[in-house]
């Protein structure tokens, strides 16, 4: 049997000398336009590639009343180069996730309790809106404007899995609003009025 | 105002002439290497973009226990060119969605009910293994061998996405046993013995 | 040398069987994930890979003094399948084109004329501003927030590259502001004031 | 047994609405820039996956004393989105395949009988060249300037892969002497000589 | 002569800053999902781009009197980021490659000597069986099971290209049964008999 | 505010764990086949995503009168992974650009001052040609030898995109008369004459 096996094993040898599909981020090392580097494949467990940091709610005290717990590639180290990642939204009462795009993927989100209003609008400034229920999925193509808010009583939960392990996450009041961008290059580039720049500014902590 | 609003139209129609970010299905047209052609955008609503298929539990009714109700582009058209899709797995207590792969997406799963045990073996033969609970979630690298199994008492339920919107899905028994490959060449081509493969094909309708 | 010119042909013949790299767009075809069919390669000229349109500045008689003028697929035929698109940017003294992204391309943009300031902000808000003169490029990546106004005295004029031949043009007031969005919903995913939002759904002919 | 098997089939029928790995191309319809639209599913054949194309040698009785024979997705439809295509070459006693590009595909190719010399320029000039014997392997970066020749006394025979299933192929001597191109605008734009490009005009068919 | 060479090494060199279609594999170095990072070009030579080691037969005294020689990246480094990777199939006289997949590739093969018969199974657990005889080739979608036996009386060989540089194989058997998968839950996720199971388990080395 | 905007801080900062999207190109670091791996992002400034190097006209006292300003990744760090690229192209009065391709991209253009006429080669051999006049733009699919030169009275200037960060650059003339490519494998590879052969590897440095 020995000699079969160690025959075998020279045939299996020859023919793995190179295994791209298990390549899990290497978080401490530089990321590239395609993903990580790999870790180590002889590192590689399967905790590399199980996430247990949706289990948990995410906490909705805050000023949208809701909260997105991402299980990305920087969570997930095995979604590296996968071509997937996910995220749970949480919405309280009268929680929103405010108007946002994902530059680097699209998304289909499915509603796991309650209900949610969920809408994104095209390049054509088409509005896509429907009020979604238990087990309803949703999808938004990349980089699109879209939001979701709790239209229900209750807490609301959802799911949501994006075409890339690193989508980003770019909300539109915070991009405008909680950095440094000059008030007047704002106005002027957004005709939105200095008194409510300067609100919005003071409430998400913009200066300038 | 008027004149103004006239001139934003112009503004905007020259630049929105093409709009490949709205591209739903036409399920009626042919398929292209890239997906289906896509569906007139005059014609095309919100509903494309929804699918509530999910909402109900799959027929766990069976030899497997279990059903895996599928949102891949077929069903759900809105996914064309996004890169995802869905489905939902429902395993009745000893259920167990088989040995299988997905030869053109990678996975990623969360359990949402339940105990799931999962594993996937890689190219190098070995074995990444876990014992999911409620909110864990576990990725598949595509192509890769894989099951899940309800390891819990009581129903259990999960969520799958896919890094395409038509991940394929090739059981491996079924596609051994349940066609009309010839006995002595499955046996000559797994090292399987007849008994076995003869059994197997009687289960799963096969014939030869 | 007929004989010979008729082996040749044989040789070439042969081998050309297939040829992808021309493919035109069919504008009056469907489009697919990957862009148009081709049209009937024995009916393409040079004239679909020449496009005059860029030649002539964009009106900037309105709102916001600025035009884009679009060289994208539907305009430039011959663009289908080649990762490019181009436009023209003409501002006013005073105009700007308002925060706005590309979902489905990058962008490289050059200044032919006059000054412009160009910015854009990151997924983390983080803000990349510079004042550009003639001769001054600029890059901005995918699906990213960003503007550009005429921060000098004369008209202002740019080219811009994409890395699509349909890149997607989102203006943020528009998708906001110009169609029929609910008020209220935009005031809870935006916390915009109603006044606000009246104001610029009144200027840009929005309704609800 | 039916009814297992029925409750199989539908467990299976759902999961297989869309099936795009089976995507032979429809040679009778439009192109996209993804390959051709695929023929119906019903119609697939396993002779859509096989090709004798290249079981026979090519016809070196020509100028070059040399042929190729391809086994693109023109000849082998089955090759449609799978990212793979063939050609056989074959070179009598000092044949060439005088020098080309691949504007579509890297290639790889095996020496099967005889010994071929080959190599390829980098855009930095550099020369990669080298004497293949049988069984010997080279590979061709994409669409860089490469050529094969006889260096043996024997008939030479190879195959070579390439990464398309649409490589295109152009022949520098072609392109620039076996059409109308005037022949002041080639010797402008190559610094031949007159009598080099009208000898070779002519040799080649070309006109101007 | 020289200021002329001079100009010109300028009017290259500022062309030539970056280089990317010459990037062999530092197989020293990490991995990254599009492939391994790039060897010093400085030391790059005509060796990295040719491969000798397909020139040999496998050797075939084995338990399914068959190999496989793999012409892969880690092999192969020059066929980094190229698409493409080759192998060569030695089958003796009765001799098989078992049921398999490429989880990172299509493939086609071509027959250089004898007669083999190769199948793969779609998801549709369609069969596509063709007895093949030398100078036919076959395409075998990405991912999808297939497997090749030698039909003839004498010594099979057959050249594999892939469309990857690292397509990756999993043998069925092997990663049910060469590893440590628990009997039980194999025969739970395959329906296999536990004798069936425990047999190759111990024919090819697995443990539990 | 202060707990508010911590809060909102929290929920920033968990989705912002991984941001690709800006990977500015460390020319100190490996390349990898999809790029260079990124710049630490702390150390990112808006100048990495300017690029000034085309405001200047190239120098064009050499013997094809013209000259080639890059702005590759190489010069232009931002565009790493961007599919973007750029050059500026300055014609003297009888410039040209010789004959070359782009192995790695295709290239659109648009004449800014002056009158260029330019043209392609398919691989079927047709010629695309166009006497291009200030606003005019012209595309040139990947890989395809083309050519641009002055064919007005004064200096033109064009500006070039190109699909990739790094489209590579062959000059058919250099790739053939400016290395140490034997003079003999040239002929027998082009059917060029001898004379022709050493004439232009006088001029342009080559050796052999």
């Amino acid at each position: 049997m020995l000699p079969i096996l160690f025959l075998l094993f020279l045939l299996i040898s020859c023919t793995h000398a190179s295994i791209p599909e298990i390549c899990v981020a290497n978080l401490k090392g530089p990321q590239t336009p395609a993903g990580y580097t790999c870790k180590d494949t002889t590192k590689v467990t399967v905790e590399d590639y199980v996430f247990a940091g949706l289990a948990k709610a995410g906490n909705t005290t805050n000023i949208i009343k809701a909260a997105v717990t991402p299980g990305f590639v920087g969570q997930f180290p095995g979604l590296n180069g996968l071509g997937l990642s996910l995220a749970r939204l949480d919405l309280a009462h009268g929680g929103v996730i405010p108007f946002h795009t994902h530059p680097g993927a699209s998304e289909v989100l499915i509603v796991l309790r309650g209900a949610i209003t969920a809408g994104f609008v095209s390049s054509a400034n088409t509005v896509y809106l429907k009020r979604l229920r238990k087990g309803d999925a949703m999808a938004f193509p990349q980089g699109l404007l879209h939001f979701q808010l709790n239209s229900g009583k209750s807490h609301a939960i959802a799911v949501v899995s994006f075409s890339s392990p690193d989508p980003g996450l770019q909300i539109t009041d915070f991009a405008l609003f909680a950095n440094n961008l000059p008030s007047a290059l704002i106005e002027e580039a957004t005709f939105l009025d200095d008194a409510q720049v300067k609100k919005l500014k003071g409430v998400l902590g913009g200066t300038g």
